[in-house]
């Protein structure tokens, strides 16, 4: 039986409600408006989703060479969609920019999460295990070269961003800054090597858990929305608020799907922590779009 | 016997002075002032690489996490020195930029060719002939994160390096344009991809030693080049210049030390065309500093 701290949307503002208990009979009668709301906000982050890809496709076309760019339009969209992206347009919309300022920067994190994603999947010479749900279109060899190639591309589009989005320069090297870093050996990478680690015997696995999902999912979705409220044009004190908004929606993603999924433990009680934390960053901030950015800390 | 065109520096301009047929009795005559010429300049090229290697020690010293540290900076000292930094430092200095203001760009550019370096090594599930050469002090596992850690972390030194080296941002995003094109599915992965292609029984060997030294080694000493260029103020035609003797450069060495290397054919002759049009691109330049840079196209 799940239970749940709720946020409801009132006078402008969004805050605590109250704690529901779902049982079946109070379900009937509280679940409704906030179906609803679930419905409306999943199609905002849906139509986010899809202007990515869309804008991915152009960015991605399979020209020549083909050999390098079929295999890379083939990655970028076979893996898993990441909701980092679709935060980077939300907290840019939610502080007051126009979400194509950001595109860019969603590009090119769903790009970097693409190329990590390909890479994990890599079959190794000590990486014994490949997953059968993964399919390896292409060898191990150009898997590797393509993945190497993408994350450069992803920042590239950003670098040369500038002109389209009217966003300065300076701006754009920050969020340049935020997203190496976020992939780099303090983020992702630091992530994946403690997830190399969870098989030793003397490791704690509910901690390492922790980390992982923090380091992995957790940094990638804190810079997409960090990356958003800059570019959007947020202040220092809504960058960090989206920012940590991102880490607890990444921790619960990371929980839910990454390496916290099917693991035995406190994994709901924390998901159900991190859910309440997520929205009390969102509670200063006004209009309708919080309602709308709330939705990815549910699901 | 090999044979020469040599460039000389006359009254503070760059030319073709002779062409120079090295039999033996000539050797002793004319090779001397060229010989001390070449040493000077060569340690002006060590004293720069020095300079590099300190600023990357500084960079990455063996920090928490070890298991992340450790690797990092094996990985980027292990790499064998690759001249495309080099030429960064030496092109904005040669631009009447001060070389510390390209320093970053340097990092960056020599992680990226440690990464890249790393991953062509990495013995994967369907590349059967690992070089007996390159030690693996960690398992393919590590290798591989690192790696991936490596190149956005070189990015992420240069989009930081703005307020240290006084570039405007524009500069350092133009620069940041230039590398991830260099490293990306157009330059270096574009030569890679190649060059899993040249066991081929169909392909034209020669054709192909001459693509992936262009693209790998080549794009990969443009850029260098074109970095230092822009980081050190140069104009658009000595951008340019530059970029073209880089890759000049780029691909001598590819052919030295890379795909070229032992191969038959007529790499002696194209070595030596491709040597007369880099010294070439140097023409227009002024003062002492182009006689430095010269000696990165020899050896």
């Amino acid at each position: 039986m799940a239970s749940g701290h709720y946020y409801h949307f009132i006078n402008g503002k969004f805050g605590l409600l109250t704690q529901i208990r779902s049982n079946q009979s109070h379900l009937s009668t509280c679940y409704r408006p906030l179906m609803v709301l679930m419905v409306r906000n999943q199609s905002y982050c849906s139509s986010i989703e899809v202007d990515i890809q869309e804008y991915l496709k152009k960015a991605i076309p399979v020209r020549p060479p083909v050999s390098v760019f079929e295999p890379m339009h083939y990655l970028t969209f076979a893996a898993p969609q990441s909701k980092a992206p679709t935060l980077c347009i939300a907290a840019c919309e939610l502080t007051s920019g126009d979400g194509s300022q950001a595109m860019a920067a969603a590009a090119a994190l769903h790009l970097t999460h693409a190329a990590i994603y390909t890479h994990e999947n890599l079959p190794l010479t000590d990486r014994p295990r490949p997953k059968p749900e993964v399919p390896h279109k292409f060898g191990p060899n150009v898997e590797l070269l393509t993945a190497d190639g993408i994350i450069p591309f992803g920042l590239e589009l950003l670098a040369r961003s500038m002109d389209q989005t009217q966003n300065n320069p300076d701006k754009i090297l920050r969020v340049i800054g935020e997203i190496t870093r976020a992939v780099g050996s303090q983020g992702i990478v630091a992530g994946l090597y403690r997830e190399l680690q969870m098989d030793q015997p003397d490791i704690n696995v509910d901690r390492a858990i922790d980390y992982v999902c923090k380091k992995k999912e957790g940094e990638l979705h804190a810079c997409g929305a960090a990356c958003g409220a800059i570019l959007g044009g947020g202040d220092e004190e809504e960058i960090e608020k989206l920012r940590k908004y991102g880490l607890y929606v990444g921790m619960i993603h990371g929980m839910l799907n990454g390496v916290g999924k099917n693991k035995e433990g406190l994994m709901e009680e924390k998901i159900e922590k991190l859910r309440i934390l997520a929205l009390k960053e969102l509670e200063n901030f006004d209009g309708k779009k919080v309602e709308l950015i709330s939705s990815l800390c549910s699901a």
